[in-house]
Formats: C-alpha cells, structure tokens, sequence
C-alpha cells in the first residue's frame, strides 16, 4: 500500500485554497509537507515557530525549515517564542505553554495570510497515546484528536486538520528515507515530557509484545469510531431543536429522544452552561427530572441548580446558595 | 463507604428466589459467598467446580468450599473435571476448556436445582484488564463483561450475573481480613494465564504509575459507559421495527433512525445472519444502500452479497459467488 492510499483527506480535499502547514522539521511535518507538494498542494504557507527550547539547534530547525520551504517553492513565516519565559510569565506547564505559542502564532499567520485553515502532522501514535492518556485521565472513552477540529485562538477562529492520523510515524520516516528526503532528527521532540515519552518507549510496546499485535491501531480506531458516533449524535441533537428561544431545555422535545440522546442533550446544555465535573451519576440525577414523578431539581455545584417547571428544564442559582 | 455501598445490586435484588453461587475458595467468590449470606440471601447452592489443575490443592480447596457451604448452612454442589484431559479431547484452550467446563457444570447444577441464575464474583480488576485486553484484541471500543448476561449452554439457558464489576480484588480481600474471614489463597488462579497475569501485574501498575491515578478505574467505567449505550441502542432498535415478516430489512424504518442507529441496525442484522468480520468499512458500504442514488448491493464474504430492491435490504448469494 502507498503511503497516500492510507491518507484519504489527500485525494478528497481541495488543491486550490491556501493552507498553512505547521512544519517543525522532525520526520512527521516534513513528510506532510513533501506529500502535500507531491500531491498537487500548490499555495501553502508554512508556518514554523522556534520554540527557544533547543538553544543553538533550535535556531538551526528554523533554519532548516525557511530553506526546505524556498526548495518547494512555498511561503514561509518563522516566528520565535520563547516557552521558558512564557511557562514562568503565563504560569504554564511546559506542554500548555508550548500548545499555547503555537496556536498564538497560527492564529497571527492566519490573520497575516488571510488563511484559517492549519495541517498539522500529528500521527497514529501520537493519537494512540493522546487517547490512553485521556482515557487515564478520566476521559470516559476512547477519546483522541479529531481529524477536523474547529478552535478559537483570542478573535482568530482556526480549522485545524490532521490528515495523518491513521498513519504510524514509522511510516512516514521510512516513506522519507525512501524517498531520500532529509529532516532535523529530534526537532518534532519539542512536545514534553515524561509522560508522553513514556507510554510511547514503555506502555505501548509492553502491551504490542503481550498481545502480540500492534497495540496503537486498536486505540486509534476506537477513538475513530467514537467521534463518528459523536458527530451522529451532535447531528440528532441539532435536529432534535431542544432549546426554546429563552434557551431553556424543552422537555417535550426532549422525552422524544432516545435515553442515550437524552443524556447527550443534557450534557451539552450543562457543557454550553459552563458546569464543571459533569460526571454518569449527575447526568443519571439530571435524567431524573425527565420524570414527571421524579424530583423537580438536582443540585449543581457552585450553589446552581437544574430545575424542572412547566415543560422546561434550566439552571437557576438556589436560595442560600453559596 | 462500607463495602456493600460499592455494590449497588445487594441492595436491589430479590432475597425471596434461589442463586446458584461460583465459589472457588478463592478471596473473591468467598467474599461474594459472605456478603451474600450478610445480605439475607438464604436459598443459595454453592457451585465449585475441581479443575483437577493443582493436583493436591484442588481436592482441598473442594473441601474448604464444602465446610464453607455447611458453616453457613447452604447447599453445595461439588463437580470434577479434569482440564488437561479435556483440553486434549476438545482441542481448546486451557482457558477456553476452564471456561467451558465451568459453563457445562453450572448447566448442569441449574437443571438439578431448576434455578438458572448464577451469581459469579468477577471484579474490577478482572474487567479492567478484560476490556483492554478485548481492545487489543480489536473490540473496537471498551468492551468489558457484562453486569446481567443471558447465555445458551447445550439446551440451557443461563443468566450470569456479576454484582462485583466496580469492587477492586484488594477491597474484598481486605474486606475478608477486616471480618477475620479464611479463604483459599491462590484457588481462584486456575484461570489463565500469561497474558491477563502480565496486564495485571505488569500493564496496570506501570499505567498507575506513569498517570499517578489508580489506571483500573478508568477502563471499568468506560466499559460501563459502553454497555449502557449499547442497550439503549438495543432499545432503540427494538423499538424502530426494522424487520418485515420475511425477516427482510425494511428501508422505510431504516431510514427514519439516525446515521449511527442505522449502522447498528446494520450491524445487528449481518451478524444475526452469521457474517463474518463486519468491520468499519464493511459497515460504511453497507449504509451507502440507503441511498436511492447509490449501489444496490454490497460483496459479503463468502459469495453472498447484501442487496436493495424494492423498500428492503436482505443477503442473497451472488450468481457465480464461490
């Protein structure tokens, strides 16, 4: 199988629009780079920032980048943050601080470049640990990256995608190699830290040599298959119109869903209301007011409440709260 | 929390009928025995199967489950099998015959007592390195044991419940110490094997570690989360009607469901039609009949094919098909 047969965004996405490209140097974003060229991506724009962390051989990755960029014959914009400074300014662990300046300086090369659309390199393994990561975290599921991903960076509103992550990283190093392309080893090893590095050298090759198959695609492909199911959920929520004009939950609009599509519904009105640790067993409470016999409010933190009244559901601050 | 807390089923099942119990001797089923008897429980039968796997041991842990039994005044029912001899007839497994053996025993304990539901002690610990071990093995999600699962064993129909799944193997122990309880250490690893005592003792620690939260947790929730969605889906499907009188699918109802709810529909109706290996992309070209514009059928394995025409969708096999 070629490489592109496993990166079906390459075939199906537009070749005419601009693109930013978030290009370190390491393996992963030079690939994506040289594959974007080789498959007809002409006006791109690649967006580098020197993070200060690797003293003299980061200012060598730029280097590297600003000069691979002229070879293809596509824009460049180098910026320079340095993430010490911002970690001990902004209070920020080193990972925050890193993903933070590099989306800052995305958002400035959109607003430069008129373009808001960013591809980013991130690949199978890099998917594979982001979902045990999350899972350990308390995720609730197999939780990863999204291919598409819509965020907003101050005013800037940014398209991130992530055509590779289906791919392995040892792919794309043995496409380069084959391909005799060059890249600056360790310049994608910008990102910590111990524990990413460690599920990557220990966790994941322990669980390979146990089960004696390939540890990362199963939890890749869980990770796939649960954001499918979420989009078809967030699309049934769309349609289901739960919210009155005053935004307040219809009930009747509600009790037409399926159990499942009631808790989701649910959850994304305590998400939208900005309700810290909605966990099964409040979304379980919350379900409760769907009954008529049940109880008429469930208790939130911060002294807010869930109530139930005349066909609506909504959150209101209690009596004596704190 | 005292540990009955932890285990929400005491609370909630009938005390009136008789159980069938699996008791090994182990720390496990013999808290499971206690908490039982505890909890008012009176017509149960202890079942204890000898696997004839640690020579000497087995007969005494046989003895320890039988006095157990007599102490708290409950039947007991004593079957032997020799694994080895059956891995060797049957070709399986030692944990595919363990299993099977201890499957056929509880049939046969169900027809001889006319009870056939089987309280058995499967914890935490055991569900979490289930789940990922289903994981590795493609479950394509957290996929765990079941809490309340009705099984076919020859012509009996079992229903296992497990009331444990949220309790870790070191709450009962320390439970058993706490009530200064015996039990037989080591009478519940006739299990195999290898691979679930490397995730148990080497996968999970190292998670632990590495996330410095407990790492079992995680995976028995999203099992739980999993299993729950499921049903709902299995409601929701039972409900929507999809089979006409000739057992056919009906595209009228297919089409009202949403994208997910289609494909499990889908799912639902190649597997209760023995396809094998329904997989992602089988199950994407299997959706892309419910559009009028688009192909009429779709290639299964072994020369049969899944056809639209005239408001239905069934398998057929394919002319020339091998």
């Amino acid at each position: 199988v070629a490489l592109e047969d496993k990166i079906p965004w390459l075939a199906g996405a537009p070749r005419g629009g601009r693109w930013l490209v978030g290009v370190s140097g390491g393996a992963d974003s030079v690939a994506l780079l040289h594959l974007l060229v080789r498959n007809g991506f002409s006006d791109l724009v690649v967006c580098h920032l020197d993070h200060r962390l690797r003293g003299r051989e980061s200012t060598a990755d730029a280097g590297f980048v600003r000069r691979l960029a002229g070879k293809l014959g596509v824009a460049c914009e180098i910026g320079c943050c340095d993430v010490r400074v911002r970690m001990s300014e902004h209070k920020e662990s080193m990972e925050t601080a890193a993903r933070n300046a590099r989306l800052e300086f995305f958002a400035r090369c959109a607003a430069k470049s008129g373009c808001h659309r960013v591809l980013l390199a991130h690949h199978a393994d890099d998917q594979a640990e982001t979902v045990l990561w999350n899972l350990l975290r308390g995720s609730h599921g197999l939780r990863g990256m999204r291919q598409d991903q819509r965020i907003r960076v101050g005013d800037t509103e940014l398209q991130l995608v992530r055509p590779l992550l289906d791919v392995r990283h040892a792919e794309l190093v043995a496409w380069l190699e084959a391909q005799r392309l060059d890249w600056r080893e360790d310049a994608s090893n910008l990102e910590p830290v111990a524990v990413r590095n460690r599920l990557r050298n220990e966790v994941f090759p322990l669980l390979t040599e146990i089960s004696g198959r390939d540890a990362v695609l199963p939890f890749v492909r869980g990770a796939a298959d649960a954001a499918q199911r979420e989009e078809c959920e967030a699309d049934a929520l769309d349609q289901a119109n739960l919210l009155d004009p005053q935004g307040r939950l219809h009930l009747g609009a509600l009790r037409k869903l399926t159990p499942d599509l009631q808790r989701a519904g649910l959850r994304a009105f305590l998400v939208a209301a900005g309700i810290p640790a909605i966990d099964r067993a409040l979304l379980q409470r919350a379900a409760g007011l769907l009954d008529p016999a049940g109880p008429a409010s469930v208790n939130l933190s911060g002294g807010k409440r869930l109530r139930r009244r005349a066909g609506r559901i909504w959150i209101d601050c209690q009596a004596g709260g704190l």
